[in-house]
């Protein structure tokens, strides 16, 4: 499947433009007119494809690819074949996401899947919700009563977005997302399948049984937020949860009432954060991973794949294992583990050895 | 974001009517009259909302709170600003929860996102479905051939409700929830995105591949059951999967088919129940915790986050770790666990001492 | 419940023609016209039911069975009461799978909830997306542009098929699912609330914050794959997501972008997969179980229930435990753990005696 079955190429860039784009040096002598409209891995790339080369592991299929044009370090210059021009910069990968962003300006964040804008028929709005200009409405969306929604915002087919939701400008609303009790900044994309601002799960259990608290606080998201597809984030109990700016998640995670979650963090897949616990500043959590409630977790913190957290974090601290201890202290157990069997062997000869030197003894 | 932005408040209650739902005890003198219409926490109450003390870590800020009215005990009642009338309570925060309950009753399940009651224009229903008075149906719902839906019942935007399914009274269905081959009781809430009564995961593989057991069960909701957002419960076989009475799931749980979930239970987010697995009453099951399948778990055991259940458990069991075991042996084996590395090198030295004994001895 | 409840029972099939179907033998002098029209466990079983015996746990039950018809081996042919028409076969269970396929064959792909074909009123189908002839679409169903739908398939209410997307034949797209940039096989099962085809998490960070790489790719799914409630497959970033033939995925699984799955897996709930792991043919993976990134799974390898593999897997390879390992290592490495505490215990004391032999010694 090649990119533009989806995407509309734009006219593409020229080898100016992309030079002038990612501060690359290109050969001298190279046709500046040369143009490519599309992106591709070596092993795939044709002549209108710009590809990238930053990895000792494919200097070999280097030699074989056929881009037209090949982003790459001084290093590995010489790897790729005299017909692809060459394009030197300090980091190709990086370069190539620049390149990327600009060719595929429609991949950034959902469009409408009827190639339209406005307001489709088959979109239900309430009468006093407000819509600034530019909004797009996809068919089967759903908009309740007093919802207020920014310019340029796309809300995708079946999403639901209840009464007196806010969301911003230029965000993106997924196919069959829904959002409650929100209130959500400018440029935030929420992807398919997202549910925001449900009740937390919040009950004082007595001898009729388990009692549900009325959950009345609400969901903040900020600017710049990315939430994967199928995620779950409960609105708070009297306070609310709080999306810090920049702040990326994955699919599929759990964010518990009254969680606040930091700027800029990067939160991976399936991983679950429980009620009321604080999490810093660019702080990452690997996939699987879980928090329990009431927690602090410090600015800048690692929380490994799995891990289970149990206890507060310091900042910058590193933790895995379940119960997640220091990372250091983790590894060293499982270092310690792995020699265990022999150890207890090794007990077992000890004991013998010993019993021996106290018969001759005696 | 302050609660009455997205709940009516109703009218408010005054101290004397606080005074009686709780069973406190109001100062002498106290203006019974005086009136709140929101909760808050300490922090961010004002004259018009009721408070809660109930821990010695928040007596600092008690001293600060600009909260109308206060619920706490005997023990921090000195704690509060002479401005704040303290209402005297057993426990604070369960007497909380019963005025929240009766201040924002639309809080304590979902209601229409189109302030409307009835069939809204844009729900598509069957006409063999039969629906009682009092449902409302959002813009969006379907409803197949023949289903049933008691009366006083929201079904929500987007909701999906297949042919046959009865829904009982006073329930609530979440946005894009989708119920298939279910009998739902009174007053079950189901939260946005659940999906109920798919196919279950059953196939038996031979050389041509896996070939699809036909799962010809149901579900069977039974009474005040909540169901978080996401969860996924597929139904049965050849019998029914059951979630017994007044049992509370949380977000992104997976339950098999077959499975049988007793009453009382609540089991938290991300966690999975594999088929055939038979549960209880009263169990509790932490975050992300998985049940092979074709187990017995106990009454009144606990599971605890993050474990993995591989045998059966006993009434009142407490389990961790994974493989799960009883949890004090657990903890055991992790308190040694962290001893390891040094007793490692403890084995190491012993057998250097044995060996020069040894020498000594020849 | 009953299964014809929910499903349409044929007109039953006779004993004659069920040993046809499963190479049955039935006892000499059997009315080879009985008919069964249902299939339902031994104690649940009536006249007119096929059950099955192919477990000693199940013996005393079996005399007490109302079962018509019971599929068993020889072995157990005697526990069954003279009531039961017993009919021999090898294996009991897949000969109750093979009648229940012919007896239900509804409830091998979801239907229609409106009881229709063809496309129902309700359904938003953009002008330039081309069904074929046979297609059925629920009502809240939305069809994007240039979208094409092969014949025999059911798109069910509130399902959004995105721009561009193509899907097979004799396909079930399950209530509100999303798919978006993916091509899919014949045959497909997708079920309720599946995402397929949105934006992976890929991210460049720098001083001003993380970056979206824009994901080009798409998704491919091979024919007769199954993919369960909930589950989401990104696409992918320069290549495609590729789901092999034959594959079954459980209930809120992830697959991450450029994930490679090879033919006839199994992958169980809420498993992930991360970013550019290739997985090959025919390999299992437990509930709960995750994989890092950039991973080679090798071809008939096991990963048993919440693994967290972080290494390449070797063909055929079980591995257990987080970090996972072999799993014989692994459950030597926890049986060792189970006797810790009592070594520290033997350690301390082979300390004490080896310092009194050195006090005897000196």
């Amino acid at each position: 499947m090649s990119a533009p079955f989806f995407f509309k190429r734009s006219g593409g860039l020229s080898l100016r433009e992309i030079a002038a784009l990612v501060s690359g040096e290109a050969p001298e002598g190279a046709d500046l007119d040369l143009r490519i409209n599309g992106i591709a891995p070596l092993d795939r790339a044709g002549p209108n494809d710009l590809s990238f080369l930053d990895n000792p592991k494919y200097v070999a299929l280097a030699a074989t690819t056929a881009a037209g044009i090949c982003l790459t370090t001084e290093r590995f210059a010489q790897a790729l074949p005299p017909r692809v021009c060459v394009l030197r910069v300090r980091e190709p990968y990086r370069a190539l996401v620049e390149v990327a962003r600009a060719l595929f300006p429609d991949a950034l964040r959902p469009t409408s899947l009827f190639d339209a804008g406005g307001v489709l028929p088959g979109a239900h709005i309430h009468p006093s919700a407000r819509l600034e200009n530019g909004v797009t409405v996809d068919p089967g969306a759903v908009i309740g009563a007093r919802a207020e929604i920014g310019g340029g915002t796309v809300i995708a087919a079946g999403a639901v977005i209840a009464t007196g939701v806010r969301i911003g400008r230029d965000c993106s609303i997924g196919a069959n997302a829904s959002i409650m009790h929100a209130l959500i900044g400018d440029r935030v994309i929420i992807h398919p399948h997202c549910a925001i601002g449900q009740d937390g799960f919040a009950y004082v259990s007595n001898a009729k049984g388990h009692v549900k608290v009325p959950q009345i606080g609400g969901v903040v998201i900020h600017d710049d937020v990315e939430i994967g597809a199928g995620t779950k984030i409960d609105r708070g109990g009297m306070r609310d949860t709080v999306i810090g700016e920049g702040t990326k998640i994955d699919n599929l995670v759990q964010i518990g009432h009254n969680v606040v979650l930091g700027q800029g963090c990067l939160v991976v897949s399936q991983t679950g954060i429980a009620g009321s616990t604080r999490v810093g500043n660019y702080v990452m959590m690997g996939g699987q991973a879980g928090v329990i409630g009431h927690l602090d977790v410090g600015d800048g913190a690692i929380i490994t794949a799995q891990s289970g957290v149990t206890k507060d974090v310091p900042p910058r601290g590193i933790l895995s294992g379940s119960p997640a201890g220091d990372r250091r202290t983790h590894l060293k157990e499982l270092a310690a583990l792995s020699k265990l069997p022999e150890a207890l062997q090794e007990i077992r000869k000890l004991r013998q050895e010993i019993e021996k030197l106290k018969k001759k003894k005696s």
